[in-house]
């Protein structure tokens, strides 16, 4: 199973696309899109929607996997979130993906085992399930991993297109874990 | 020529083609798209996607407007506002339409002649400059006729993929109120 996570913005979009084989979770794609702010928004959004479709095109997804909207102080700022996230939604929608979101605090308490955890701590733990050499370059290709590992380790437990699933135990944390003590941190 | 013009919304998003043939001012299309609140974000951005997508195809217009952003004081509402923003545009680039922005000040003075005029003002001139027996079912409609005649009167004048383009003074509203003495409403 190969699942989509994306972390939108119309300066940096992170994409993450993790594939799961035999229990064995990996990064098949850790990547940005890093757009110039001189940019005319149209423009930006065109880039956001032709990068997200070859993405979904070349590794073919199962599942697509998003924050739900995270509402910036800034109302312009939450404008222009908010367009890079409906292109986003509807590269998803015309790849004909289905949808799941998860709240920022469900991303975290699902990677780190704490809704409070700080973003360098999701950082590690990402670096630490997927064993990558190092820490992706973007804290946006980060979180877009994070959400797509919230979704398998929820079983697909999100808000699916508006209905809050049922999440299948087999994939829940507590069993991450138990399959995996390797990856569990020594406690100080 | 055939312009475009949008009001879009996460709820009622507005479409307006107009269509210009020796210097003849007509609506060719006056719809909008009227979504179930219960149905989810995704599925409703489908919709808006796929109709603008159809009439795009169906009418071929040649340009496409739409209001600059309008920030709700409701930072939620701003964010689906952003969602069907960012759709409708992605519709537009898909299309290989230009997209200009005009400010709800310009709309309403190259329609009205004023910037502060009101809805009911700004209705009351398409009915008369379009000859419409009777005005939009929908404000929405309305509003997204207002754009795409503000893109004709201004000579595509917005905001054009972020650009602000020389206004073609042959299609000034001065002009245009000039060859078309009979639209002139009786001054109290």
């Amino acid at each position: 199973m190969r699942i989509m996570g994306i972390d939108p913005g119309t300066v940096i979009t992170g994409i993450g696309i993790i594939e799961i084989r035999n229990d064995r979770i990996s990064a098949i794609d850790i990547d940005c899109i890093n757009l110039n702010k001189k940019l005319p928004i149209p423009e930006r959004l065109k880039i956001i929607y032709e990068v997200c479709s070859e993405k979904m095109l070349k590794h073919k997804p199962d599942e697509f996997a998003i924050e739900t909207a995270f509402y910036h102080k800034n109302i312009q700022s939450t404008l222009k979130l908010g367009q890079a996230r409906g292109v986003a939604l509807i590269a998803a929608v015309n790849s004909k993906l289905n949808i799941s979101e998860y709240s920022p605090r469900e991303i975290k308490k699902s990677v780190t085992g704490s809704g409070a955890s700080s973003k360098e701590q999701v950082q590690f733990m990402i670096k630490s399930i997927l064993s990558l050499k190092e820490n992706p370059k973007f804290i946006d290709s980060s979180d877009a991993l994070a959400v797509a590992l919230c979704h398998y380790f929820s079983g697909g437990a999100g808000i699916q297109n508006g209905l809050k699933k049922t999440p299948k135990s087999k994939n829940s944390w507590g069993k991450f874990v138990e399959q995996n003590p390797d990856k569990i941190l020594a406690r100080k």
